[in-house]
């Protein structure tokens, strides 16, 4: 029976894999059993972070060492999503997914995780149609990667989904071609936008007929309150996540999902917490805290300017990115009701979860005594 | 019978008044009776943050208008705290405290309010014992003015204290006084503990021969959990704006305080809320979110690099400045419990509650009904 | 003979014009004379840029009281054109420009200055064709005024043009308007586009038929290399200042320009001072910069990504908004080939000069031993 | 005889070495060749700056293939000087030193290379003088592996010092150490300081009595006009890069430098191409720009807050670090003067190179027709 282990592990900086190594050394971890890598690093989370790719590149070297592969293969088979920018009291450091056979069944269902990576997307088809086809493709094959049953189990789909920098814009104009935009953080949104999309329609909440070109960044009525997307200059295609639970999976690990409502949303963090038996009143105890394996949270500033009523500056800041706001805030009031701050908070939630709002989703283990 | 009352009020920019215009014209406010200000403006919070300035210009303008005074005689009158920086979702507003006569006496006890202004602090004092004692003879001045017999019944210390610029520094050295410091984000640092000691020696938290020059920012065991400090360019004295309950005063209005012990101390807010006999489970209803008045924060990043031992960023970062990552960080927390992004969450609060951590106070009415 | 005096003044901060009020005082300048400011304040030069609002209300005050006219009038008057950020080596400061009667003629033609003001450009008109209109037909009511009878002799067109916040957004939205972006940045972006081709139309640089909507931001062989567009929160009218030269003015000034073909074109600043007959080899000398009264710069990062053919980082930068960046670079050139950061240095020069470059104006006397 | 090449590479991001591959492979640089790089990656040159380490990374990688030794080794054989940050119309590249037998005069002094490491630098000995001799020890080897005799010889001594990061900092005070400062940004200029010490103690510019701890970063009269020193976390030895001409080397390239007194001397950029008998009148023609192989600069925003007189506002940003803005200015106006982005600017000029200036240096081949 397979069976998924989540280890979080700190980093001193972006370069930094000497936790994972070291329990690689140790024998904790087979890296054989790496399936998929999500953190946070410690960059501004826009064109120009770079701490992204320093932390891939690092990983893929150490996995190619003790794997005998070579890291451009490794980069091609195992989803490294990292979201840059640890704003407030986040902390630096990533979740290692491990699948590894052979553990008797604990419990009548448990965290499933399938991986899948697309063709490479094409610069003037980035936040289009076709590259909404090419996340939902890539997240149909993660799904039966997982052997998820019931589209119902997917609790969190985690795409990485490519962008369009300045110079890639200019190489395709080059060769006539007409990418959607040449602003890079424009690029970014709609990035999002196409691999929510992506999750949407692989996940049967929408239908082919119900978006078109459009659509992205424009009908914020079509959303998925499971997709959490991220955009990057460091890859090429669209890789995917997938997160759910399985009565055919192993192991103590549960996942939970909850929509939030906008950037105060504390029901959403607590409801979530007591989906999987754990209570926040107001906090997480540090024994429960213990059982807590990743914290995944999706957040956007809302458009309209506007939290119940009361202007926000985050849209009208040319000093400090909007995303770079939004994150410190929500992770922020996530940090205080967990009592952590290793904890994913990603901007740029476009269609993801209601508009304004976002996702928050947790992995905790069904046993009570610890993790 | 002196009543205190608070109305929170919004701002389009930092320089629109508008709301309280409205309010003076429409009988609402006395403009005789505004006896101080507190808000948040949507700057910087740094030494360029000409936000504050602004608004205080405009104020005075209105006011100067209102009550047939100069501005520059107001501005020496009416003390005007605002601490720059509304990261993410704070939303900026300003709360205007009234005081008038002749209201019948609601409950037992009910919201002080004293201010005083202190001589003018040299560039070369700021910083040093001699700021330490000009800002406690205000702290003990303003609660005179308040008429609060009971040490122990003062809740909260607000102080703005002049920083020193380039432009100052230079100056002083000019003429051959010494500044502590001509880096200014340094000197505003400076200025803020000697406003702390201030407080705790005006408040008896302190002796005279428990500090010299070398303790500030130096021995944090030194800390007063009612000081709450600001620092900009834009006053020269000190500023002191003293809030406490008292059996003298009638209104609705009482004021708490707690302590936070760090970024994520959830625990703190939801206690000076039980406190005013207001819950939140997880979050303030809308009923009871009516009663608040006001809410004050300080919050620090910590000096040690870690929360709860993870590592945290924002003393590394280039980018953004610390204040403005915990502000927003903080904020976040606050207002998910609160349900509000109105509420004043300023930075720099070292020797001002435990250190890495900070203090929150609330101001609600005791009336269940109604604001 | 009208004559024109430009009056460069330094200030403390966005608040300060003591040194206007000094020479008002002074009788150095009859504050009736004031026709235009035109100065670069230490903001970030974005929409949350406050400096300029600070500055113009300082300003408008300071004039009321001398001129015993309403602060409200005046500002719909004298056009107060502002760009914030003074990146790098320049230095916040403000020219004033002011027009008298009854000098007698020194040199056959010497500046000229005409200024006017349009109706308010609603938001859901702003960067369309109706914007341009508004802004040509302002241009052209500014050279009448300014009597400047060959359009070649006009030298320098300044319009300062609304642009759309996301409150402002917002509320067009609410009574079923359609601003063309609810992005504030790409909102300033369209607002100087349809200033710079309003100025084109408006000196028939281009004709009616040469451009629709589309044109706007996109079509970048629509350029005038006489137009300065600023853009900004604090004006709802475009506001005008035309500089020329003319034989039916008096006084010693006289004003040359040339288009920057990409932000190293050094050879530009040396020929439009060669025009004035001041030599830079490599630096002006003390005694020709005392002949210089104001420096006017455009410029822009160039939107292919690469300037000579090397890759720059400006546009995807997430740190540091783009226009600072371009600024804080020209400024370094200008200033260094000038001998003085007081240079008046404005980003956002889409279709004002070169597509990548933009253009350079200067003001000097044209009596060879002072100012 | 050794001669001495620089290939000046672009990249598309900081890991992208994929220019020295190619010419490693196409035979044009022999890797073992390779002596020492100096770079400008486009981070924001702060602590938090790891666009230099993955820079490294991905150097020492492509390196270790090709020598087959490990990174680990090359990386304390090869100095990889890098700075962050490319303001402006910087462009990301770097210069790759290469050192080869054989070739036959061309002209009587050629360009002279010499590298050298110190041992590590505890964080508390960081910014103090044993330090300084530290840095001292690894010039004078520098110098004795370059062969040049004459100490005028030199005139490019780039060392990279490690500096101490809040973690770093508490490690050291958690074993009783006492680092000058735990703030980083601090760290780093003090770190440069005594590299500069080191430098000008190395060069016999300074005697060893004429300083104590004391006066580094504060008697700026003690400065060396040919110390370039980098500062980050990334290393933790000095690592020395020393350049200068002798006539034991062959090879085409010759070195000149000379101090820039402040941010505005165009007359010494114009006056070290001089000294390789290229003109700029005002900007080098594209020939002679053919003939320049690198440009390295150094530049420090005015401590005293005025440049010729006029104050900045560098100093006092709360949101563009100072360091960022000074390279940005000093870069504008020598890529202006050169015609080429493609420059090594590089901040925090503490005592190197006249106060508030710093100072350039060329190298150019000495012969006429192409590089």
């Amino acid at each position: 029976m397979r069976t998924a282990e989540v280890f979080r592990l700190t980093m001193a900086h972006p370069g930094d894999l000497s936790e994972l190594e070291r329990l690689i050394a140790g024998g904790t971890i087979r890296a054989a059993d790496v399936t998929a890598i999500i953190g946070k690093t410690e960059g501004n989370g826009g064109v120009n972070d770079f701490t992204r790719g320093y932390f891939t590149q690092t990983l893929m070297g150490l996995l190619s060492q003790h794997l005998n592969k070579p890291a451009a293969q490794l980069i091609r088979e195992i989803p490294c999503v990292l979201s840059g920018g640890t704003e407030g009291v986040m902390s630096p450091h990533y979740s290692v997914f491990c699948v590894s056979e052979g553990v008797a069944q604990q419990y009548p269902s448990a965290l499933a995780i399938g991986t899948a990576f697309s063709a490479p997307v094409p610069a003037e088809d980035v936040g289009r149609r076709v590259h909404v086809e090419s996340v939902a493709a890539a997240v149909r094959k993660a799904i039966a990667n997982a052997g998820i049953e019931h589209l119902d189990d997917v609790h969190f789909v985690q795409v990485k989904c490519p962008c369009v920098t300045v110079a890639r814009a200019a190489a395709a104009i080059a060769v006539g071609k007409t990418p959607l935009t040449n602003d890079p953080n424009k690029s970014m949104a709609f990035a999002r936008a196409a691999g929510a999309f992506g999750v949407a329609l692989g996940l049967d909440e929408i239908k082919p007929a119900d978006f078109d070109d459009s659509s992205l960044l424009s009908d914020f009525s079509i959303q998925s309150p499971r997709a959490s997307i991220s955009s990057g200059v460091e890859v090429e295609s669209n890789e995917v996540v997938v997160l759910g639970n399985s009565p055919s999976w192993g192991g103590a690990l549960r996942i939970a999902h909850r929509p939030m409502s906008d950037a105060l949303d504390i029901g959403a963090v607590v409801d979530v917490l007591s989906d999987l038996g754990i209570a926040a009143q107001p906090q997480v105890s540090a024994t429960d805290a213990g059982r807590i394996a990743c914290v995944l949270v999706k957040c956007e500033p809302d458009r309209r300017g506007r939290i119940r009523g009361s202007r926000h500056t985050m849209l009208d800041d040319t000093d400090i990115n909007a995303q770079r706001h939004i994150r410190g805030a929500v992770a922020g009031l996530v940090a205080g009701v967990i009592g952590d701050g290793r904890i994913f908070v990603s901007g740029g939630a476009e269609h993801q979860g209601p508009d304004g709002g976002g996702l928050i989703a947790v992995i905790a283990s069904q046993t009570r005594s610890a993790t």
